[in-house]
């Protein structure tokens, strides 16, 4: 018998997944979070229940993450700790100061984090990538915001402006945050990027610009459908 | 064909049905909040997750008893109101202060539905029983606390004073407020009371004394495995 050659063998590609894993991870579990303390700021009770609605999924995405690390051989809370630090400071700096800011933050973040998923997915191995795919976000859990933020505008014009400002604030963010992760982890990068010893396993410069595109244009189709100016 | 007698053709019945599932789907969807809200309070991400899956556990819990009240035709959030301002008030009364009150909270509350959900179940139809049981807490979602507990109780003995004081007045609080919520509601009362139209359909007071007995020693009994006096 001869060994499957298995992508594992290679400790840089372990080491990238495993921190992808952990960024994924703690993504979902911080948002999860947040996701629950906006849900006190719902006006009425059936909203709180589409936010908490939303936590709920985050947190099974966030255990499906968490079990696969452990198959690993590998303490989550380890692979996790190299990104608290950077979501906690994204979410300082993008606290809402009202519920509809909150959504809207749901609603970016969600699309964003599922089409970044999906990104990624190509350059993993075929049991990594059907696990990042599963744990897509936008499964319909948002699609309740679409309903609110076209009311809160219809009731007052005033709220689209606003809240067009902050969404592309969330994005300036989320990105430049994006940026200061791949620019820390090596091994993360290796992954997404291709390496030296990996020649044509992951994206140049060319295709990471090409889905930094792909990734704005998909976050401004996405502030059209909330009726929000990009 | 003759129809088959349906407890639901009994309007009462119904009626009380309805409320009990409103009563619980609101006790459900309160705690999970509450338990989004103790997670905060955590003083390390595992434990922190421990909460999240707690609160989780409790929003499936919810959902499953939404769908039961929209299978009645019944808007859930109209059967939920009749129960809001109680467990509002409760919540307000009993806020912790500190993480391990959030959590000897939550463990007290579980316990305390799961053993009321295993009582009332004997006077419901198959259905309701079916779902009332599948609702039931103390999935061992909560056996987490019981280390947490007797961890802080080892590192400092004065700790566990003031927990089983703290738990002492969440019983009482819990207790007063049911009591509250029986004597508003007559419909809900007489499901599980029993009433002159359906004599030998629910219990008696001398009945609900002996539960009341039951729940107070299944409470002693989560409170010694806590290692708190009760």
């Amino acid at each position: 018998m001869t060994a499957v050659p298995n992508a594992f063998d290679d400790p840089a590609y372990r080491q990238g997944v495993i921190d992808l894993l952990g960024l994924l991870a703690y993504g979902e579990i911080s948002a999860c979070e947040r996701l629950a303390e906006d849900a006190k700021l719902a006006p009425e009770l059936a909203t709180k229940v589409e936010v908490a609605a939303m936590a709920t999924a985050e947190f099974h995405h966030f255990e499906q993450l968490r079990d696969r690390l452990v198959e690993l051989q590998v303490d989550p809370f380890e692979a996790m700790r190299p990104f608290v630090s950077t979501f906690e400071r994204f979410h300082r700096q993008t606290q809402p100061s009202t519920f509809l800011e909150g959504v809207v933050k749901a609603y970016v973040g969600d699309g964003l984090a599922a089409d970044f998923y999906r990104e990624i997915a190509a350059f993993l191995d075929a049991d990594t990538r059907e696990l990042v795919l599963s744990t897509l976000s936008g499964t319909g859990h948002s699609e309740f915001v679409v309903d609110v933020i076209r009311q809160a505008i219809a009731d007052d014009p005033k709220v689209g402006g606003r809240l067009a400002l902050w969404a592309r604030r969330l994005m300036g963010e989320a990105l430049s945050h994006a940026q200061a992760v791949v620019a820390e982890r090596d091994a993360l990068t290796a992954v997404l990027v291709g390496s030296v010893d990996r020649p044509g396993s992951g994206m140049d410069l060319a295709m990471i610009g090409r889905m930094l595109t792909r990734l704005t244009e998909a976050h401004t189709a996405r502030m059209e459908k909330l009726g929000l100016a990009a």
